[in-house]
């Protein structure tokens, strides 16, 4: 009988998560997933995210509500501003949710702590979104460091982890990885602006690197999109 | 005219928090509030920080909901715990709440955000709070150098700072400033075990230290007590 660390990962039902779960999974971890309904625009990705720990049986999936909408600002939880289609700017997009990965951290930290878990698993990745402040290593290096001052468990000489395995891979690295662990990317979704019934649209930022990453892996893209005129 | 600095507060309902208002007020800062409900045992406490936040005269109040409650394991959310009374012992008390102070910073910090402010005001103690690790001077320099990497202002070279103005400061202090600022004090609460009228318990650590401080200063105590046999 092995004792099995326990750890925390995020999900959001998009792709690079559900590889960290499967990732965290390899590596031993027993793993509480959580998600964060913080008031984006559909709901299908956090139907997406319950799919992907059912599917790839995470001891636990919990849905948190968190109404981060109520700042406003940001493309994703206002629909006063527009997902922007087409090549990518520079500079951060407006499809950047204020410190939301903070939020989300601090949140898998509290989760974490009652579980007396000292791993936290997070998908962000610095190739596809570097124009976001909180997906950058010294980011979650900082992070990690709070960690260990903020919880019960790092003045006690606990090692706090913040793990975020897809840093440096591209989104086809990452499929490839995850079609090798039996990830189902038929159930995750990554599309800013999905429909009612879940489909993506193809065109803005999100949709583009998914399917280049899968085009690029020489697997089929398993995303159903929306038929455009 | 003078152009004032916008700056986020956050309001507890307790004596702390409203001093720590009215210091950044008097430096200048137009002052956000927020409160969090954060499945804590009483509402009082709440009402209490939109009193003080309207005495007070506040820019805005806001109340955001964040179940902590639902990962349990602290006296203050969960009634299966019981709030000490007398003497506090050594160690980490029951009445912490896992990572309490990460997850309210890092949503003072997206309200920060969607603000354009660079500042925020917390009034941890690290005198009479010694045992809450989120409480300590280092945490709080750490979710600084944080807030600079997580953010869009401190990604464009902005100095995002969190303010904790009575660090260092006693409850005899506290209130002996407070009060030179018009504090209002019978409108603050800070017992971890309120009737539903709002009265205190006079005997938990948090009633003990405020009613000291009281006394050291030798100004009348505004507390409202139960009556207890």
């Amino acid at each position: 009988m092995t004792n099995q660390a326990t750890a925390v990962v995020l999900l959001s039902g998009g792709l690079d998560s559900a590889t960290t779960l499967a990732l965290a999974q390899r590596d031993g971890f027993v793993c509480h997933a959580i998600a964060f309904d913080y008031g984006q625009r559909h709901r299908f990705e956090l139907e997406a995210a319950a799919r992907v720990a059912q599917q790839q049986q995470a001891a636990s999936f919990r849905l948190m509500a968190i109404n981060l909408a109520a700042f406003g600002h940001s493309a994703l939880t206002d629909t006063a501003i527009a997902v922007p289609e087409g090549e990518s700017g520079a500079g951060i997009p407006v499809t950047y949710v204020p410190a939301r990965n903070t939020v989300f951290l601090s949140l898998a930290l509290a989760f974490a702590e009652t579980l007396g878990a000292n791993d936290i698993f997070i998908g962000v990745n610095s190739q596809d979104y570097s124009g976001y402040p909180d997906c950058r290593p010294d980011f979650i290096q900082a992070f990690e460091r709070l960690a260990r001052l903020a919880t019960r468990a790092g003045v006690e000489g606990a090692a706090m982890r913040i793990h975020a395995p897809l840093q440096y891979q591209s989104k086809a690295e990452i499929i490839r990885l995850g079609s090798s662990l039996g990830v189902d990317y038929g159930l995750t979704r990554s599309c800013y602006q999905l429909d009612e019934r879940g489909r993506a649209c193809g065109l803005c930022d999100s949709c583009r690197l998914r399917a280049a990453g899968f085009a690029a892996v020489g697997i089929p893209d398993p995303t159903p999109y929306q038929d455009r005129p």
